[in-house]
């Protein structure tokens, strides 16, 4: 049997299979969101890409009901997401809508899944930036989508959001995530400020287990030097 | 000969109207753009609501060229927007959804405008709320949607973001603003606390002319008590 259930939101990036993996590896029941599945997870829930939002909801809300069979989950994780730069002197609709759909349409179908299927004291964790705290005058898409995200944790953390009691909703903000991607990339960066993914993956755990929760809403930032992840709530 | 040229977005709304007519009275020339024409406007662009966000930022972005002819204009006003509550056990994406389409597509295609057409010097103000600096567990969507304007406004006013030299990128973020439909659907409620549309409409005037300007970038609260009306910088 199980030890419990888990919904991972991008399980197919860098940081979702880390979290796929590490939560297999603890003989969780694991289910994948993504525009393709993750054959590690035991159930796969593929996102119509060129659908609505709503029509993403609705399937995504459809599927997971039919696979729990009334059955709640312990954690709902969404770690989709993306980047792209640019200012408002270029294509700034066109970046500002893809950056909307990776990060905030995946958030709040995340929260609509934690309102109808997370457990009592269960845990949703969504993926915010840093950067968006402060203004991001080169990156102004990427900038909006996590300050919706930021903003949308903060009213998922307080009274009346409609998810079940005693959760605990909260973002992750990271800095730079060790993945191969950014390694690739960035082969000269000094690899001791990156956070590493099996760290993340354990915090998320932690906080499932509800061992050293933030409040209820909390911007968390992963702050990595040496090697060493702090945890800073902004 | 126009005093100067200005663009309001969403001046068929309570608030765009009276900047319409605010600025008309003064004898510039006005373009509205909305889903329908202000027949007070000098000119007027139709966004053609089913479309995609990109489409009607590049139809606005055509209309617009089309009708300066390489002119600029001295203020691009973005008042559009609307209001819708639900949390997120109920229909959370199809709320969102709206309040996006309605702040932050207009939003952001606004600051598009000012990219491509605002004056060295000119004003680009856009609209926030208040509530939004906190959680809005009440009202997820659209607390999403104007922490993004908020977000990109900061973004905006930052260096390289694109905008012309020594222009002003500012949102304000009224309480309650005295309209027509406030005071048929709460008419037991305080006016004096209400904040007057001719106040906003002279403030973006004197924006406009450089007169007061906050920061750049700046979030201004309008909080109004016995008729007067204070600013509040953010």
């Amino acid at each position: 049997m199980a030890t419990g259930r888990i919904v991972v939101y991008g399980g197919r990036g860098a940081l979702g299979a880390a979290c796929v993996n590490h939560f297999k590896s603890f003989n969780y029941w694991v289910a994948n969101i993504d525009l393709n599945p993750n054959e590690k997870a035991d159930f796969n829930i593929t996102v119509p890409k060129d659908a609505s939002w709503v029509e993403q909801e609705d399937h995504v809300v459809n599927e997971l009901g039919n696979a729990l069979q009334g059955q709640k989950v312990n954690a709902i994780i969404c770690v989709a997401g993306g980047w792209a730069g640019g200012n408002a002197a270029k294509d700034l609709s066109k970046q500002a809508d893809l950056m909307w759909r990776q990060s905030v349409w995946s958030s709040s179908i995340a929260a609509t899944l934690a309102a109808k299927y997370l457990n009592t004291g269960g845990l949703l964790a969504l993926t915010g930036a840093k950067a968006a705290l402060e203004a991001t005058p080169g990156m102004i898409g990427y900038g909006m989508a996590k300050a919706a995200v930021h903003q949308l944790t903060k009213s998922l953390g307080a009274k009346d959001s409609g998810l079940p009691e005693n959760s605990l909703a909260v973002a992750i903000m990271p800095v730079t995530l060790d993945t191969e991607m950014n390694r690739k990339w960035m082969p000269k960066a000094d690899f001791s400020t990156w956070t590493p993914l099996t760290f993340v993956a354990e915090l998320f755990e932690k906080w499932m287990k509800d061992e050293g929760r933030p409040a209820n809403g909390s911007l968390v930032a992963l702050v990595t030097k040496n090697n060493v992840t702090d945890l800073i709530i902004e």
